[in-house]
């Protein structure tokens, strides 16, 4: 079966299945991230008290871990979290927003990858270039890195971690250490939305709630976030902006169907 | 006077008094509770630092405490405003976000009904039966409870705490432990979109404001977000999803009305 | 040249140098300010960890400091962030939110006044005139006082503080302690949509961020708000209302321009 095939038929198990995706998040994106895990047809909860993640994730389907606004209260939450995740072997995702922007980001990340196997890593070049120990220059929460390395970035990176990692950007490259696969989906449109990395995550932990193949699950995110941010801009009017932009970009995901999956999906393997 | 004539005359009652809302609620929905709140004519303000709350309570003509992102801190400062506004004599809601998904959770919802006197608890079935001591299956916080016996959970779940519940569902169930009052408005879209419960609990707070009869408060405020939640069905173009859904709901919450509440209103005394 | 020449100018700079805005904010309106510090083309970042903040000023333009939904770790946050920045010389903006609903709110807003060096500080007349030593109606976080004085008090405070003071409200008075400026943009619906002025706050911090005549940079901020919401109004449709509103400001932010600055900017000096 190819890739987009396998897409569609997780798309169809996510509407009959609706998982539960439980997101420990900044405050920042987390209503746009709730809405689009219900746009595409599964069911988020968001919970970060110490005294209840482990209980959230016995009954999730997936853990997303976003340290957007992390403090050190949700930084011991995401661990407990995460362990127990593992331990009932369910699907990690992690997002690490801005990790080269502080010491702090940086240092909290590497212990969340130390200390949890995640399944899926998606983030910007600058990002991931971080957690790869590969100088980056980050400015706040957003990359300006070009993304020319990013078949060698992502495929080391996922081969020292053992996991899958998704850099996203102008062109999209996503490895499990061995495969790399390209997307060139997407809109330059979505860079002047907040928190749309964040929900592209989002839909990645949806998908990988109804697959093992994490490889595929973060493919099918990251490919519907960029169809979707096409489909959007393609009826923005003149006195559009990034405000009907967004409400577009959740429609678009809420009818998202096979057929976008098979006649727009840009996939290569590299 | 009818119910409908009285929740029009409430209608007009919040245009003139602005009643204060005081939110100690989850980081996910509470922009969307602050406009749904400005929206039908309410002022809105969130606090929850314990340093502050009580004093936040001394101006307000409403309380809404809800769960939906509890953590120790903000549980001491539900407790705290919970207290003073039972002190002040000002309506107490209560939105049981989640209740049967952790121990946690459950444990500080009785906590705060055993210390706090709620004028009105509004949550979906699996919620409300979690708060009656009765099993329930709850997945995450979205509820696939059937609403059979509706009428029966809420009038005893009032009955014994002496309070006002709604549980909100395709038919919402309203009782003040003597009268139980169903409400058939609504739409099944509603569902895919984040917060529209606390969205309710909110409008309930609203109409709390202007109103001691409590009652008549929870009908109107699940009546309301009902009824918006048709009108906005019934303008969702074929590319619609819950992104256009979810302005369209604050726009007819905007612009509701006396005529909506007079011809669109669905209300059955059981 | 013309104040509205200088605004012209900064606009074209912020679109060429993207300004990073630091933001220690309130979880109610974040989203919407981040998107807003996009749409005008600066970059931002929401950060409040009390282990980070420091490291984010460092690479920040600006930073803006709201106490909309404050507590002690977020204000041990802003104090750090504060002093960092005026170590590093870069504008800081405050938003004292509803500083006169409590006594924590005015005792916190005062510390902050006292150990960081603002340089604007925008509110509504009750904030304002608390902020001054005036005593004033507040009702949570929104103003019911009328701004017949604004030109007194606005110039009072920023003399007294050696900052510029924004007072929004129908009319806007902007002073820098000397000169006194009127913006008479601007539209009631603003009112209707939670966090306008923690958005004006935050546009006025981008324009900070390529200027150091923050008396310019705060007419600037003001002005694009009222304008944006001008022309917002515009185009609602009958059926429209704060939902649809608050889309279509974001969008005429994202599309304001020079022409919107000089054909439609009301600055008049006092």
């Amino acid at each position: 079966m190819e890739i987009n095939e396998k897409i569609v038929k997780l798309l169809s198990e996510i509407k009959s299945k609706k998982p539960l995706v439980h997101n420990i998040t900044n405050y920042v994106t987390t209503n746009d991230c709730a809405n689009i895990i219900l746009a595409i047809g599964g069911s988020p909860v968001m919970a970060d008290a110490v005294e209840e993640v482990e209980d959230m994730v016995n009954i999730a389907s997936t853990l997303v871990i976003n340290i957007g606004t992390l403090n050190s209260r949700t930084v011991e939450a995401m661990l407990l979290a995460g362990k127990k995740a593992n331990k009932n072997g369910i699907p990690v995702i992690l997002d690490p927003v801005g990790v080269g922007a502080t010491p702090f980001r940086k240092e909290v990340a590497l212990k969340l990858i130390k200390e949890i196997d995640f399944s899926i890593i998606r983030g910007n070049m600058a990002e991931i270039k971080v957690l790869s120990g590969i100088d980056a220059i980050s400015k706040g929460v957003d990359s300006e890195e070009s993304s020319e390395d990013g078949k060698e970035v992502a495929r080391n990176l996922a081969r020292a971690l053992k996991t899958v990692v998704a850099i996203t950007g102008v062109i999209d490259f996503i490895s499990d250490g061995e495969r790399v696969i390209s997307i060139e989906n997407g809109h330059e449109m979505l860079t002047k939305v907040t928190g749309t990395g964040c929900m592209s995550t989002c839909l990645i932990g949806v998908y990988a709630g109804v697959s093992k193949d994490y490889l595929i699950a973060a493919i099918a995110g990251v490919m519907t976030m960029g169809i979707a941010g096409e489909k959007a801009f393609e009826t923005l009017t003149k006195a559009g902006g990034n405000g009907s932009f967004k409400v577009s970009l959740m429609d678009n995901i809420y009818n998202f169907s096979a057929e976008d999956i098979m006649k727009r999906g840009k996939i290569n393997e590299l």
